[in-house]
């Protein structure tokens, strides 16, 4: 069976909906999606760096995001084709790991935390796809990476695009009739 | 460059020091690192095995233990010629992340955070070395592992075992010359 390793933000749960929420209210500003297109909050507010920094490191802060839509069906019909690891950078933000283990363990109750990985670098990673919304990660990642679109990412070049958890599950069901 | 992927418990950390004060003192026994030859604690006092569980799995059990001899200074030089990477399975004991992670930012603090691994199943695991006291561990990995010797693996049998530190750095030294 070959193995799917998946990124949580930005691929798995909707980061940016509540970091616009949180960030908005302490900073009393508006920026919406649209703002993010091609950028990210602290590109826009350098001088916020690092408050933007301690908002995503706080404890709580990945504990309530919004599961995308599709993920949840897409990860659970894939699972009986594929083995599905989770792989995401949580040692960017140390504070956040029990928050987003409790929430894969309540959004995901079908999946094995056995194969759940917080790690950095994601050259670490014996998979043979990983889903990211990072180009940087998937460069590093040794075998068949697949960008999924976020307003970061979306001026940027990458061979293999998904825009949406359905496109996501074609790709992957079309791979295994290709073997 | 190639890369070391290194168990924390057992490995890097004298787990067993602190697991027989804390188990000694609560359900006061008197067992010896000699009892545990063979064996782990949950297996000799299969009774007991939720309460040694949760002794592990409580947030500050891993956060003092001691380090093995001679492991800090082996791993400050392999990293001039190995990418170094720490594996710890703790997802088994959701509960030690953060002591896990600080612990090796304290004792560890030439390392790269990036190349912490938090994970369950060691599989997952893309390196050229893995150096671990679980036999499973090794079994499912898929490069070279070498069994680091532990009182519960002494009669066991695997192709490369190391009894300690200065053995490592010697088959890890030695092997970039066989390059």
């Amino acid at each position: 069976m070959k193995r799917i390793a998946i990124d949580m933000d930005e691929v798995m749960a909707d980061t940016i909906h509540k970091s616009l929420l949180v960030f908005n209210e302490r900073f009393d500003k508006h920026v919406t999606r649209e703002n993010l297109t091609g950028t990210k909050l602290d590109h826009l507010f350098p001088h916020l760096k690092e408050e933007i920094y301690q908002m995503y490191n706080h404890p709580d802060f990945f504990r309530d995001l919004p599961v995308i839509e599709n993920c949840r069906e897409t990860i659970l019909e894939l699972s009986e084709h594929y083995e599905i690891m989770i792989a995401t950078a949580a040692m960017e933000v140390p504070e956040s790991f029990r928050a987003k283990y409790e929430w894969l363990k309540e959004n995901f109750d079908f999946l094995n935390d056995n194969y759940f990985v917080f790690c950095g670098d994601k050259s670490v990673i014996e998979a043979d796809y990983l889903i990211d919304d990072n180009i940087y990660q998937l460069d590093s990642f040794k075998h068949q990476g697949i960008l999924y679109t976020a307003a970061h990412n979306i001026n940027e070049e990458y061979d293999v695009r998904c825009n949406n958890w359905l496109e996501i599950k074609k790709y992957l069901m079309d791979s295994l009739s290709h073997v």
